[in-house]
């Protein structure tokens, strides 16, 4: 052991290894070395199995016998049994005290080690075990066999006897089993006190075979590895703790290697050194070690403690980071499928050829039950999305393109997407952007006379057009100029658009059923509305004074108009009197009751429970699978409810206009939409302009999202398709615009969340241990059904006619505010209210100062700003091409923040090494002091979870901003060139300087 | 250091200490012996001041220029420089590796050991450090000191006289200084890599005297220890980890202690030893040392470690746990006040006895701001009681009490009792008990004709008289006999009215103000209301087929009826029309619009808002105080919100019916209720029965309340008077009687309020550390003021009538969740539908079975289920016996489950031994396994908090469960005696088990 008070002692054998040690004559202690040679040794067998190891203590049962119980277990983090509970505690980071682990030292030095034993039953080995006792005679004090050897006899065989070497049915039914390999082996420490020793019994044996040891362990699993600690009475407690410490060496994965292949006592001391040089150190005066401490969302890779003997520094301990997601610049994954090949539809070609060898198994790769989850939960997922936006768009568009064309062109273009793009993952859906165009393009048509479908026709000829150049120039390769600073202003000025728009819809409904806030209850006999004849008639003669003979009046007048038979003007219903000309009279005519109330209720009811449901998941009641379902079925649930509630109450609530047929939504257009006829000739010309628009808005939307889908985090096997994607996207396009339907591209949300209903994790993971990611079930399969499904649902129109469009706009509104959930710049604005004591531990706080992220923070609130109000006057058309101008905004940013800090706000642009060179003698002032120390031989650079994160954070459900929370380590900026620094060795002006500026930070 | 690898070579002085190794032979260091020596030697010397320890590094800045530089500081636990940041981090354990701590171990074995230096500037430090070096000559490579002196002397003075001894300003300004107490010392780590030395000069020095060295240190405080390591490059991190690691070291109580008595290295060293031997250890496959660990909410005492040495082990990690309110069984506070004296008053005179001589200090302890806070604080509380009851017994008695009366009620007795009872800090309202009593009452009276007021003043009066029997009787220690159970039956079930109420109220109102679903804005001209004529007379001859002519009619009607002149029957209010005979004919008649539906959104919104501004404590955002204030006034402003709300819409909900003069609420009564007359003379001696009933439903509200009032934990040093209080609740019981008033008892929730806002704590505090609780603000004056400022706000009335009823009914839904919040049977109710490893680490769970915790749980249900039927039917009046019967509940259930468990789960009754002793037989059988394992020898009894508890927790308003959060560990069932399991020696009948039912635990 390294440094453990042996200094100047093991120098002898004349060898110099690399100390770890500060004082210069100081020597390695040979347990370095001799690991390095087990470990190293047979690279190439099989690794050794996984452990379960089991801690037995000897106990008294019901006052007077004694009995072997399970008092804790290991796979990874210890499980307590809480005897008075009846139960077992959860997972925890196993607290040990150092005095035990020394105790236990010493039980190893001077205990009896047996490491290629032949044994089959537990006898055996424990009549073993003694006799090397006996032969060896350590200690002086090992003089216990000889005490009388009835009791012995009773522990060895008697009792043991009745094991049998087969599993029991207690063994084979515990559920325990799941969470082990097939090839797990146990290791069994069995601790205890008894009266016939004087002197403790160590023994630690490795079986040459593992063997059944009958229900000795937990689980029907041979055992490998047995630690016997007996003693005599009086210190139960330190048994207790030296088992607890042996066990979880065991689950300790380096030293679990080291017992396998140890050959002698000095290896597994070396490897209980190992782990204590190792081991990290609470001081007793800040903690509680009676706290059960969660595992950890990570822990750092055994691998780098593997390889590390010979050299390197341990880590520094609290507070070095590494960029993790938290909040540091994620950088894209940008592959060879992103290089610019300079050829004629160069890239789509290579699309082509990396896609076509997977084609076969996109489909057979399909055929596991959890693809049939997903598609459930993405075809609720893509009905929503259809019904909603579709919804939105019958009302953006008077009814030009409905709900029913939603439902069509969703079908359409997803399931054709998902059969031939290049990353069939991403699933279509209409996006907020076109809606926006669509909302702006049909007032524009409507203010100009213009035909909206064959004006829109066009500009989607020409975006089609104008996509296929980009895909033939391989113009995909500039998404690496899109930095988080872009994407996150692109995704919130969408999500603030939702959001605002939500609102609006309700007061305008508000507007057009106003409440009467004068009504009493006591002059309800006031308060009518009555259809009245005109009653001012230029050619009239009869001044009628009395009201009381207005319906004589009406009587007169019912020879003069147009009523039909049998009607009076009194029985006309509103929309009748005003058709034939009568005029409303009363209090009650302008207000309409209890609708615009109860709107409100549903669209707040709607949006509470979405957001409540959807964080069901996180909360702790009921089992993992029912509180996922309610979860991902939280939209779909909260749309029930409130429709539930709409028809109990009764009012007559605006309603979704759904088609009863199977025609389009509007009566005055068709499914096909001639191309000429409707505009003057020179509109078929101008179109290429708004179609530019749209096209920038396309790529951006498009290819945004399929750089997400396609984030390396996501360990996609099959590549991406950038540019066959957008080729599919334009030809999708152009079929789109002839049959009158929605325009489709890549749905941020939506595709996250299909790849995370695909993800693939291993199975058998130890209790507190996050299961490993695996990859993502990568498929043509998943998609296509979807939208299968999909298109068969448009024959639900008579279901959907009952959804209130209060509703809806609820679903809106949550939709706004989850996706703005995780966004980097809301953390920002949210940390401008914070003091900073109260301020999360981010990693770009660690490392870029506060005001300068303030800074960041304002500039994009002034971009944000300034596109609103863009939006919001004539100039909106052009607003695609202002969300481009953020990246010319970020540009500029490079000279008002150090690279150094913009790794950490935002990623680093691609750029001509000139301006890093630039920035290199800035970043070497600035990160002589922070980065030397800290971010240097870091051997772990893993994510830095905060303690306070909760476990089921993992499974938080997917938005925009998902990336940021678990971003690729491999991108993350400290791989940036990181220039090393050089101090002149001549110059040791040192100098105290008074830190005024820094006492008050 | 015991155990430490060095076993069998310190045995050489002979003495033989008490081992705490389990081997026989193995010494224990001299470190312990040394230590006790220590620290024992001048315990009436002032204990050594607080140390502030910074650490500061060599670090080169530009680039070229070497700077000290702070990086870290520690009162008590660890705060980082984050350099990038420009802030310092969040205060949190300081995680070590021990291969750290055994390099310092090494640096204070071979490192200059000054511990009397006089020296009064850094350079003289230095020199004479450095001198001490040369001199000794202890390590070969110590030749440093003859490299280029230039070097040196550069570090040594030239830069160093800078630094002048006063105070600087940045330092002076330094707003860290007030965590600090004034006598704080400092502690300087010095570290870094120069290229002057070969090996590395370790000097660790305490000053005779405190100097101020100058801005070496960030805050004014003198400077007592300085450790200065320096050491040639390439290894500064290995620096900067010792250098953390002295840090620690020194901010630990107890080496803290030891390095201020140490008389030389030896001294030290064990200290060093000490601490090992006591730190926590985490294995390095368990945890990742990046992750910051937030300080506990407690830390075990050091005074534990201190007086340890001699014997025993150290505490078993991990999982052990004391009783803490988490959830076990709290206990009452019961001492002296609640013993039973035999004499006639002579619980009520010691009560008198006991308070006279604090009486003067009740009035001038009370001159602090924070009275001023609290008075504001509890006024608003009480004031939105007064008004929400006052509401809700108006609507209950038809108005013979009202809000007039409960503002008068409140302001009188509240007053009175505040400045005679004998725990002022109580707080009397109208409670939901005494509410649904009045409301049963009421109805009572109307059924049987009853004067309503005169018979409730005979039911008063003799309340009254029993009380005082009560009194007379010392009959207030049978409060010992309300366990948890009957406590949280109690309140559960009136929180259970609470919310019921709520609900039936808002459904009365939808009742009573119909919406009309049917109405479709087409036919806005077929609803209509009009006043009619009563159409069937029988002496009428003329019938009217045309309803044209019903005018004329009407008309014809107006001779015959007694219609005001100038009116019309259309003309006539709903009221009017009913009032003169008319009918109302129309389908608009009988539906109201708007105003259910606004109702039921002011109700929601109340209730949600109250929610939500309650929690806002707990955010992040704002800085302390604005958190606090809204949390605090977080009904007030919730109602203001709402009451704009309905202002802003306009619809006239129904409105608090406040009368606009100082009158009684209702006109039927005066401010003196006559004793005679109303009733015949029988009710008079009948009355006796039901005010049996009201004496036990009093008794039972003010006694649970002073219980819980009076709780240990509140560290009240005056004293309580159950006795007196009793006292005073019966003297007010017949004022106000009397005068028409409603009754008043102690309200739990209220009290707690009052006494957490006047909690005392600590002013200086480490950061990260809790301020430690030091006791109440016991007086009379903030009670007094609040009870006057309410009186005043009789005045308030032409306010109070702005506020609508669904708005006081969303507070009462407030009331009633609220105070289920921390209640055991709640938690209890949750895991139910919780599985097993998702269930929060709840202290009952770890020692009572799962199905003995549901089984419990069950039978409160029960209970509860068989409480609300009685109280739904004609039984209803005899409702607080039943709640005693919950004490004859309990005690059966002494015989379904163990006392063990019951202590866990409940309280333990306090008994005849008998039952104790029957029991303890099988709890020798249930705790043999558990106790002797887990709580014997267990060092650290204090709370176990679970690591995910956020450290506001601590601030979180109290309601009636919070005693469950923070119970006396004097008072844990842990103390309840445990029978040591004696097992028989001769028995040696171990046997393996198979251990199949744990197995699937």
């Amino acid at each position: 052991m390294n440094g453990l008070g042996d200094e100047g002692k093991t120098n002898l054998d004349g060898q110099q290894p690399v100390s770890r040690s500060i004082f210069p004559f100081s020597p390695v202690s040979p347990a370095g070395e001799r690991i390095r040679i087990m470990l190293g040794e047979d690279d190439d067998g099989p690794s050794p199995p996984q452990l379960f190891t089991e801690l037995d203590e000897l106990l008294s049962v019901d006052g007077q016998e004694m009995e072997w119980k399970e008092t804790a277990r290991w796979i990874k983090f210890e499980e307590k049994v809480e005897k008075g509970g009846e139960r077992w505690s959860k997972p925890h980071v196993a607290t040990l005290s150092l005095h035990s682990l020394m105790e236990l030292r010493t039980c190893i030095e001077k205990g009896t080690i047996m490491l290629e034993l032949e044994a089959s039953t537990l006898p055996q080995v424990v009549v073993r075990a003694s006799l090397e006792e006996l032969q060896t005679q350590r200690s002086p004090s090992m003089d216990w066999l000889s005490s009388p050897t009835t009791t012995h006899r009773n522990l060895a065989s008697s009792s043991m006897n009745d094991i049998s070497d087969k599993p029991e049915k207690d063994q084979l039914k515990n559920k325990f089993m799941k969470k082990l390999p097939r090839d797990a082996e146990a290791s069994n420490v069995l601790v205890g006190e008894v009266d016939f020793l004087d002197a403790p019994f160590v023994a630690f044996v490795r079986l040459q075979q593992a063997v059944m040891l009958g229900a000795l362990t937990e689980v029907p699993v041979p055992t490998r590895f047995l630690f016997i600690l007996l003693g005599p009475k009086g210190k139960a407690k330190s048994y207790h703790e030296i088992g607890r410490a042996i066990a979880t060496l065991m689950s300790d994965e380096v030293f679990h290697d080291i017992a396998y292949k140890a050959k002698d006592r000095e290896d597994l001391l070396a490897g209980i050194d190992e782990f204590l040089d190792e081991v990290i150190v609470l001081p007793p005066g800040e903690w509680d070690p009676a706290i059960r401490i969660e595992p950890p969302k990570s822990v750092p890779s055994a691998d780098k403690r593997k390889n590390m003997y010979g050299g390197g520094d341990s880590g520094q301990m609290n507070g070095n980071t590494p960029h993790d997601g938290g909040g540091g610049g994620g950088g894209h994954a940008v592959g060879d499928e992103l290089k610019k090949t300079g050829r004629f539809c160069g890239g789509l070609l290579l699309d082509i050829k990396r896609k076509a060898p997977f084609f076969a198994s996109d489909f057979y790769d399909a055929f596991h039950i959890q693809a049939l989850s997903a598609i459930l939960f993405i075809y609720l997922g893509t009905v929503t999305n259809a019904i909603t936006f579709g919804g939105l768009l019958g009302d953006a568009t008077d009814n030009m393109q409905g709900v029913l064309e939603s439902f069509l062109g969703t079908a359409v273009s997803g399931g054709i997407f998902c059969l031939l793009a290049g990353q069939p993952l991403t699933i279509l859906s209409s996006t907020g952007p076109v809606l926006v165009f669509e909302r702006l393009l049909f007032n524009f048509s409507k203010d100009n006379d213009f035909d909206y479908l064959e004006f829109r026709l066009w500009i989607g000829l020409w975006s089609a057009f104008f996509c296929l150049l980009l895909v033939a120039t391989d113009a995909s390769y500039m998404v690496q100029y899109f930095t988080r600073f872009t994407e996150e202003g692109f995704s919130c000025l969408i999500s603030f658009i939702f959001i605002y728009d939500a609102f609006k819809k309700m007061l305008k409904l508000a507007d057009y059923y106003p409440i009467n806030s004068d009504y009493r209850i006591d002059y309800v006999t006031q308060y009518d509305c009555m259809c009245m004849a005109p009653t001012i008639l230029e050619n009239s003669t009869v001044v009628f004074g009395d009201p009381l003979d207005a319906e004589s009046t009406a009587v007169w007048y019912f020879n003069n108009t147009d009523l039909p038979l049998n009607a009076t003007w009194s029985s006309l219903s509103k929309k009748d009197c005003l058709k034939y000309g009568g005029e409303l009279v009363g209090k009650a005519c302008k207000y309409v009751p209890d609708i615009t109330l109860i709107s409100f209720i549903l669209f707040l009811g709607t949006y509470t429970t979405s957001m409540m449901l959807k964080k069901f998941k996180t909360s702790p009641f009921f089992p993992t699978w029912v509180r996922k379902l309610i979860s991902d079925f939280a939209i779909i649930l909260a749309i029930l409810i409130f429709c539930g509630v709409d028809m109990l109450v009764g009012v007559n609530t605006p309603k979704l206009i759904v088609p009863t047929e199977f025609k389009p939504t509007s009566p005055n257009r068709g499914w096909f939409v001639p191309p000429f006829g409707g505009n003057p000739w020179w509109v078929y010309v101008v179109s290429a302009l708004p179609a530019l628009l749209v096209t920038i808005l396309l790529f951006m939307d498009q290819q945004i999202t399929a750089v997400i889908v396609n984030r390396k985090e996501h360990m996609l096997k099959k590549g991406a398709g950038y540019h066959l994607d957008l080729f599919w996207v334009a030809v999708l396009m152009i079929v789109c615009s002839f049959m009158g339907l929605p325009w489709y591209v890549a749905a941020t949300v939506i595709s996250i969340a299909h790849i995370d209903s695909l993800k693939m994790e291993t199975e058998t993971s130890a209790p507190g241990e996050m299961p490993k990611f695996l990859g993502v079930r990568e498929q043509r399969v998943t998609g296509m059904c979807v939208f299968i499904l999909t298109g068969l649902s448009v024959f639900m129109s008579p279901i959907l006619k009952f959804i209130p469009m209060p509703v809806l706009y609820g679903v809106f509104l949550y939709m706004g505010v989850a996706s703005l959930n995780g966004v980097q710049f809301m953390d920002r604005l949210q940390l401008l209210l914070m003091p900073a004591k109260h301020q999360p531990d981010l990693v770009y706080l660690r490392h870029v100062p506060l005001r300068k992220v303030h800074l960041f923070t304002f500039i994009q609130i002034l971009c944000l700003a300034l596109l609103w109000v863009l939006k919001s006057t004539v100039a909106a058309i052009i607003f695609p091409v202002m969300i481009l101008a953020l990246v010319a905004v970020r540009k500029t940013m490079d000279y008002m923040f150090s690279q150094h800090e913009l790794s950490f706000l935002d990623d680093v642009i691609p750029e001509k090494d000139k301006k890093k060179k630039e920035d290199a003698k800035q970043k070497k002032k600035m990160r002589s002091i922070d980065s030397d120390i800290e971010d240097s031989d870091f051997p772990y650079t893993e994510n830095v979870p905060s303690i306070k994160i909760p476990m089921d954070m993992m499974e938080q459900e997917p938005f925009l901003g998902d990336k940021a929370s678990d971003s690729d380590p491999e991108m993350s900026p400290l791989n940036v060139p990181q220039i090393r620094i050089e101090m002149d060795p001549d110059d040791n002006g040192y100098r105290w300087k008074s830190r005024g500026s820094e006492s008050s930070l």
